[in-house]
């Protein structure tokens, strides 16, 4: 069965963004990149909810039309990041006009389960939240990954929301990495 | 100047604990008890609010009245813990019958800004995260110590509440323990 990971860069306090979904504090060094190059070889498909869509186009058309030259090299990392497949889950919009981009409209957990057994590579659980509550809250999350800052933001978009029930992990790698992140890696315990 | 520090057990969602003060989920192991051990040796004053004195009160009496006998050796361990002067703040509390607390009904913020002038060890800042969000917004906290647990509670007591404004941390440690806990001890820097 196909593997779903949920996670990224959060602040002690548990933030993924801050209130006004700044993420200014992101350090994003040689050896992150490096994690994330690994992770990304593994995956095909993206998983995320409407929020996450419209903040993660907002910031593409962002990258776009650069107000400042783009840095040496940063183009060619760009098309290195390899073409995966993206599920969209919203019940309000309408459509997506992308061909990268699938808009779900149906129950998230159904769905996601069905996903998870059709062939591919591990599957990765983008997002603000909302999304990720559902999916942990229906034990379909396999593991756990999170880099994190050393800043209390105090408020912003929320890692972890409420899955109604505790969720036991194991944890599987846990380092330091530069500018004082801790990369933390854990794997959900299953309950049933 | 005296050091203040803020910490504890925290579940990886950010709690200290659960919804209804649930802490069966701490892996108390023995890299713990020795971290304990070292800490509270430059330790001689404890900080808390209401709550949290009503907390430890409750857990007090529960540990005097063991349902089940005491684990070996547990007594022995619990008198090696050194006495500290803890000052619990409360503007409804109207008096606290116990010589080793100090009940303080004025503002914490001078208070405490007064108090780390005067000659003495560290200061452990305890609690449920309300005395905290006061002391760390006025940025008289100096480190904060995290024990992160893998387990995602949902909800409960959370350790960060809103400073208002970012607070930047610099990590000074990070080690896995027992359990797959991970130690990180952060020193917070000074904006002023």
């Amino acid at each position: 069965m196909r593997k779903i990971t949920y996670g990224g860069a959060v602040s002690l306090d548990g933030f993924l963004a801050g209130p006004n979904e700044e993420i200014d504090w992101l350090h994003f060094s040689k050896d992150v990149q490096e994690v994330m190059k690994e992770y990304w070889k593994d995956v095909d498909a993206v998983l995320m909810g409407r929020k996450t869509y419209e903040f993660a186009a907002a910031q593409h058309r962002g990258a776009k039309k650069p107000k400042s030259p783009p840095k040496k090299d940063s183009k060619t990392k760009e098309r290195k990041v390899p073409v995966v497949h993206t599920y969209v889950f919203s019940r309000t919009l309408k459509e997506i006009d992308d061909p990268n981009y699938e808009l779900v409209r149906e129950h998230a957990v159904q769905f996601v389960r069905d996903l998870k057994q059709r062939p591919g590579k591990e599957i990765c659980l983008m997002g603000g939240g909302e999304l990720a509550q559902t999916l942990i809250g229906a034990d379909l999350v396999d593991e756990v990954g999170l880099n994190i800052h050393p800043i209390l933001l105090g408020s912003g978009i929320p890692t972890f929301r409420d899955p109604r029930h505790r969720v036991k992990l194991t944890l599987k790698e846990c380092r330091q990495m530069d500018g004082g992140c801790i990369l933390a890696k854990y794997q959900v315990v299953r309950t049933k």
